[in-house]
């Protein structure tokens, strides 16, 4: 079974998500800048976000280019992805208008652990679908990277209930890791 | 005529419309996990949504792999098979939002029986365009379950009104018929 | 100038018009059948502009299938339509909210000339570029039905005013015209 | 790297932008022309910015013909001008719904500012990655309309605080200048 299809429906749909988002920035009335200041924490969590979306596209660009087919449960793992991926905006609205209370904070970064875990399986049913002998199981490696993200997001969870702005802290800094895009898919392709 | 775009302007309208329902996910003000609580109808409407459009736009991926043209009714019935795709971002909003009353539960189902009718419209001209002898033909079978599927739903419609939740569980019964990606199409395809 | 991206590019704006008129369906709060009563002229005006838009995606199709390239202007006259196609969501929620009283019933005739004009421009442009000893020339021949369209809705419109649903009328009219795709150009594409 | 799906994620980005802007234009409850009177912000500043999303998407189209190759930080800066594109959105409907009041006419310009500084920078990571002695190089030239835009919405944005009217006027002066899509690159693809 081709993988194109599958990309781009995954474009599209990341596509969207990246974009509505911008739906939850409504417009104030005022005239003057003091009318844009209670939109800072919708910005903001618009601009995490936005970084987030962005890596899991740029990632998933990445890892499909050493990707030479695909299954039904590869297609299925994918759509898992793509749901949890699609509750971004919904938490990312939740975390903005309650100005990061611990809460909100907390479940969107629980809707991270999922998307994490659900990246995880896509990355497993490839590996099984590829075998190990293959240029995408090279690629991938022990998957170091993606094992610590899920443990720093279930982290980053917990702490938020000392205090919040660990929890978005550490969701900045796993954005940081990834935001170099993932060089063992592009240092194979190089090859 | 070629089947490359009709491809990818269903997977650009299916894209969006399993992303749009997300939308109805509304915020709520509240700062704590009870804030979150009178959300559950909608979330779960929106997962049962989430997997038939899924299930829809795997089997049509699976399906036009086999397909090796298109024709003018063929692409009027693959744009009825949109619309009624396109109701359900509507129908999932109505169901979720009266917490699973009777008439919505019972609503949901006749936009699920007309999309089940259409996508079997569908395959029917597909079918009349590529003749009996071909790899179309010899994967579609009997497509004993899409037939199967329209008479569930409709099943499900009419035991609604003695309990809604009857209705439910016969929706999630025909995702999980479908859940596996229409192997007859993939068995041809591997061959 | 490829045509591929150009294709692309109007497949996904037009997927997106025709999805979002669907966010207009909102949702009832009423439990019963008697709560989807009110809905019925939004309903009734996203099933006529579901179809418009489905016309023009057709004929996009197979009109861009005999192009062989295109320039600045062509993807300036392809905006254009993308423009005033883009407006359809707006005029249809105006006519259908209103119950199809005779101003938005005009102006949404207005919006429908205007798109007609357009994609006669765009046609003229794309004649101009490739000549009349042309598979696109003979395939468009006189465009008498892009003439007719045009007339029609512009009848349509003054018509509005003695009864607006002369003017919905001869809109369904002018639809079933358009209904059969374009078989001028897909016999080109035949031969 | 190939180029391919970051064309096709960029477009499929630029045309939901470009297409939920109308989303906007709410539709007036009244039954008669003057309750369109209203909105001719509105629809004067969606006007704008679709001309302003169309230049961006034409000089996208026309720029990555010549490109032969991406790299991770090239990903990178496409996205964050995709991010300062999504905020189009939000800025015309901050700019409309205030009738062209100076601040949010100044707002909407430093958007303006950031997408053509995010469009630079994309083009300057570009050129390192191509070379001098490229066909893309040697299209892109001094890229000194780039450069002159950028002064212009700049000059704009202070001018607003005189008269607002000024802004608006530069910002189709700009669009004026880019509307002729970007011929060096086409000139380059034409040999």
């Amino acid at each position: 079974m081709g993988k194109g299809r599958v990309e781009a429906f995954t474009d599209g749909v990341v596509a969207i998500i990246i974009t509505i988002m911008v739906l939850e920035l409504k417009v104030p009335h005022g005239e003057d800048l003091s009318a844009l200041a209670p939109l800072w924490p919708i910005f903001f969590s618009y601009v995490l976000s936005f970084i987030n979306v962005g890596i899991y596209w740029n990632n998933l660009h990445n890892m499909f280019h050493t990707v030479q087919r695909v299954d039904g449960r590869v297609l299925w793992a994918n759509l898992n992805l793509l749901f949890w991926l699609s509750l971004i905006p919904a938490t990312t609205a939740f975390m903005g208008e309650n100005h990061f209370a611990p809460v909100p904070v907390a479940v969107y970064g629980v809707d991270l652990v999922l998307c994490g875990v659900a990246y995880r399986i896509l990355v497993t049913k490839l590996h099984r679908l590829h075998g190990n002998d293959t240029a995408f199981a090279k690629a991938l490696g022990s998957d170091r990277k993606g094992k610590i993200s899920v443990a720093l997001y279930i982290t980053a969870v917990l702490l938020t209930f000392v205090n919040q702005w660990i929890g978005v802290a550490i969701y900045f800094l796993v954005a940081a890791i990834w935001f170099v895009p993932d060089t063992r898919f592009s240092r194979v392709i190089e090859k």
